[in-house]
C-alpha cells in the first residue's frame, strides 16, 4: 500500500509551528510497513487543497489529512474530501447531540453552524472518536482509495491515528506486511568525524543501512532495516548493532529514545549509589534532567541551584577566599562546590557546574562557553575544563551532558587515570 | 514571487529527523513577502525527485531544494535539478582544488568523483559557498525560473541561506514587496474557549487575521497582518493587539518569543524583588526556567531540589511531623517548603512545587498530576491545589507553569483576595 500525506494550515507555510504531525504519521506508516513517497503542505485554501487531494489519490491507495476539521471558516479539509472523491456528509447523530449539550454549557441558545458541522462523517466510511476534542475524523472509503482526514492539535491527532487508525491499517494490510524498523546506537564523548572515521565501512551496505546524525553534545548512529516481519528485521539490526558497539565501545551509552540522563540514573540504581548535583550556571537544568526519569528518587535525594557566590558558601561551604581569589568560573570552586554538595547531602557522589552561559559575563580570560565541571567521590575530586560554543542555551545544555558523561566514565571506570585524586583531593 | 520548497530525504519520510529546514525557509520567505503555496517532501528516489521538480516548477517562479547535495551516492538533488531544467554542470575550480587539498590531508592517493562532484555548480547560474561544510550550494536561472539547492544539515543550510540566498532574494523582490509581519499574544490562566469567547468577534477579519493556538499551560493568539512595508503591517497590527488586550487585560504576559520565565524574571527586576524556589516534583524544572532568561541573577539567588523527606526537613525546615501526617504532596507541605526556602534564601519571595508526576506514586485520593504550589511572601504564605492530566513530562510542566504563573498574579496584584494570609501565615 502507497500512502502520501497532505498537512493543510497557512501557519505551516508561514513557518510558525513544526510539523510533528507528519512526523509522527510517517513514523506510524514506517511502523505499518506503508510506503510514503511524498509529504505535501498546503495553506487553508479550498481551491489548492481540492488541487492537492486529487494530485495525492493519483499518486497513492491511502491519503492522510492532517488539520482543519474545527469549527471555525477556515476549516475546509473534511469537506473538500467529499467534494473531490463524491461522497457526500451525514451527520453522526449521537456526536450532533453531545455538541448541542455543550453549546447548552456555554450558554449558547442555538449552536452555529459551523460547531455543529464537527459531527458530520462521510456516508461511505465512517467518523472517528476524538478522545480530547470535539471535532469527529472522517474515514472515506471510495473505489479502493481511502482519505483519513485528522485533527492538527497533536493531543488530538495522537490518541486519534492510535485507537481508531493504526488498528485499521494493521487489519488491511495484513496480507502484504513489510515492515521497516530502526534503532538508534546514542554516543557521547566523541565528534561524528571521529564515529565515522571508526564505523565507515559498516555503512556501505544497504540492508541494514548505517547513517550518522550530529546532535547537540552526541552523536547518533541510525540502524534501519527493511524486512517482512519485525523477526527478520531484528535479525538483520542486530549483528550489525554489535559490530557498531564493537568499534565504539563505552562511547555507545544507550539506545532509541534513552536520554545521557537515564543512562546516567539507570547506572546509578544498578550500581547503588547516590548522587548530589550544585548548579550554578546550569542553574538546575541538570537536577530537572536527572528527576525527568521515573525511579530517580531512589538514587537522587537534593540538588542545590547556587547562583549566587552567598549561596556557594552558605549551602557548600565553598570558602569566600576561594571564590575571591579565583572567581565563581574557575576549577578550584568546582571542585569546592562538588566536594561541599557531597557533604551537605551525604550521597555517594556529587557533581557541581560552574560557568559562563553568556550572553553577558564572559571576559578576555574566560570568555562565554567557559565552563568547570566538579565530581567528588569518597576518594576524591576532580574538575574538567571545557570551553563550548554557541548561545546561553547551547553552553547549558553541553555543560549539563558534560556533568552527566564524567559522571557515567567514573561509574563505569573509576579505576581510570583520570579518577587519580587532584591537589584537592 | 511564488515560491515552494522540496525537502529531499528518506529519513524524512520515515519519520526520523523533523524537517526545520522547512520552517526555517518558510520564514525567510513569509519576512521577504514571497507566497509559498505548497511544501513537498520527497525521498531519495531520482525519478519522484524529478518529478517533483517539473511540478513545482509549474506552479512557481522560485523552487528550493533541501538536501541531497553531498559526496554520498544518494545525493542527487543538484544532478536532477541540471536535468529537469536543462543546465549543465561545471566545475568550480577553486573549490574543486580546496577539495583536492582536504582528500590528500585525509590521506586520499586519488579523491573519488563523488567527493569531487560537491564543487559542481550550474552553468547558468552559480555556485554558494558553504562556510560549514564541503558541499556548495546551487542556484539555477533558466527561462525565468529560479531553483535554489541548500545542503540538508541545518549548520550547513542555514548561513548558507543567510548570507547568499536572502540577499540575492531581497534584491530580486525589490519592486513586488509585500511583507506578512505576525504578533504572537501569550496568555495564561484560561484555556482557549475561554480566550476564543472573549474575541469571538475580533476573529472574524482577514487583515489583519487573528488566530488561536493552545500550548501546554498556555494559549497564543496570533494576529498576522500583510502590506507594503513593515511600518503598514505595524499599523494593522497594533489596533487590533491593542483591542486583544482591553479584552484580555492582566492574561497577556508577553508578546512573541517571550516566554512565562522572561516575565516573571523582568517583573521581578523591574519591582527590585528577589525569589527562591523549593522543588520536590519538578526536580530542578523551575529554578532552571528562572535561570534560562539572561539577568536571572539578579533576582535568582538560590534554588533548592529538595527531592527527599530528609532534604525537605534539612534545607527548608518543613517539621518531619507534617510531612508524616499530611504526606509530602499536600497543602501543608507546599506551604512550609515556600517558607522555608524564603526564610533560608533570604529572599523577598519563594516558590514552592511538590506533587506526584507520575507515571508511578499515584494513590486513589492522591492520583497521578496531583500538584500543590506554595507561595511565600513578608505577609504570609498560600498554597494552590492543581490537578493536571498527561504524563510525567507534562505534569511538571504544568506545575512549573502553574507556579511562574502565582508569581506573576502576586507581583501584580498583591492585594488579591487569594493573598489573604492563609492558615499557616
Amino acid at each position: 500500500m502507497i500512502a502520501e500525506t497532505l498537512s493543510v494550515g497557512t501557519e505551516l507555510l508561514l513557518g510558525q509551528i513544526v510539523d510533528t504531525d507528519a512526523v509522527f504519521l510517517a513514523q506510524m506508516l514506517s511502523r505499518l510497513g506503508i510506503t510514503l513517497y511524498f509529504r505535501t503542505t498546503v495553506g487553508d485554501n479550498p481551491g489548492r487543497i481540492q488541487e492537492a487531494l486529487r494530485l495525492a489519490l493519483s499518486r497513492a491507495d491511502l491519503v492522510f489529512t492532517v488539520g482543519g476539521l474545527g469549527p471555525t471558516m477556515d476549516d475546509l479539509t473534511k469537506e473538500m474530501a467529499a467534494d473531490v472523491l463524491g461522497v457526500p456528509l451525514v451527520e453522526d447523530v449521537a456526536h450532533a447531540e453531545w455538541l448541542r449539550g455543550l453549546a447548552r454549557e456555554r450558554g449558547w441558545a442555538e449552536p452555529p453552524a459551523s460547531f455543529q458541522k464537527q459531527a458530520l462523517v462521510p456516508r461511505s466510511g465512517r467518523g472517528l472518536p476524538n478522545p480530547n476534542g470535539t471535532a469527529l475524523g472522517a474515514l472515506f472509503e471510495k473505489d479502493g482509495k481511502i482519505v483519513i482526514c485528522l485533527p492538527g492539535p497533536p493531543n488530538e491527532l495522537v490518541p486519534m491515528a492510535e485507537q481508531s487508525v493504526e488498528p485499521y491499517l494493521r487489519e488491511k494490510t495484513s496480507g502484504e506486511r513489510q515492515v521497516i524498523r530502526s534503532r538508534t546506537l546514542r554516543i557521547i564523548g566523541a565528534g561524528e568525524s571521529l564515529v565515522e572515521d571508526r564505523v565507515r565501512d559498516l555503512m556501505q551496505g544497504s540492508n541494514p543501512t548505517v547513517a550518522p546524525y550530529a546532535k547537540t553534545g552526541e552523536v547518533h548512529l541510525r540502524v534501519t532495516a527493511r524486512a517482512a516481519s519485525d523477526e527478520e528485521a531484528e535479525a538483520l539490526i542486530a549483528p550489525m548493532e554489535g559490530a557498531l558497539r564493537e568499534r565504539l565501545g563505552d562511547l555507545v551509552y544507550g539506545i532509541d529514545e534513552e536520554t545521557l540522563e537515564y543512562a546516567v540514573v539507570h547506572l546509578l540504581i544498578l550500581l547503588g549509589r547516590t548522587l548530589a548535583a550544585a548548579e550554578s550556571c546550569t542553574g538546575g537544568l541538570l537536577a530537572q534532567r536527572l528527576t525527568s526519569i521515573p525511579d530517580a528518587s531512589r538514587v537522587f535525594e537534593e540538588g542545590f541551584v547556587t547562583y549566587s557566590n552567598a549561596a556557594k558558601t552558605k549551602y557548600l561551604g565553598v570558602p569566600a577566599e576561594t571564590l575571591a581569589r579565583h572567581g565563581a568560573v574557575s576549577p578550584e570552586v568546582a571542585r569546592a562546590m562538588a566536594a561541599g554538595a557531597r557533604e551537605a547531602a551525604g550521597s555517594d557522589l556529587a557533581a557541581s557546574v560552574t560557568g559562563i552561559a553568556g550572553p553577558g559575563g564572559g571576559t578576555q580570560e574566560k570568555p562565554v562557553g567557559t565552563v568547570h565541571i566538579g565530581l567528588a567521590w569518597d576518594g576524591g575530586v576532580i574538575s574538567e575544563h571545557h570551553q563550548f560554543l554557541g548561545g546561553r542555551a547551547d553552553v547549558r545544555w553541553r555543560s549539563a551532558q558534560a556533568a552527566l558523561a564524567l559522571v557515567r566514565r567514573f561509574l563505569l571506570n573509576p579505576d581510570d587515570t583520570q579518577f587519580a585524586p587532584g591537589e584537592d583531593g
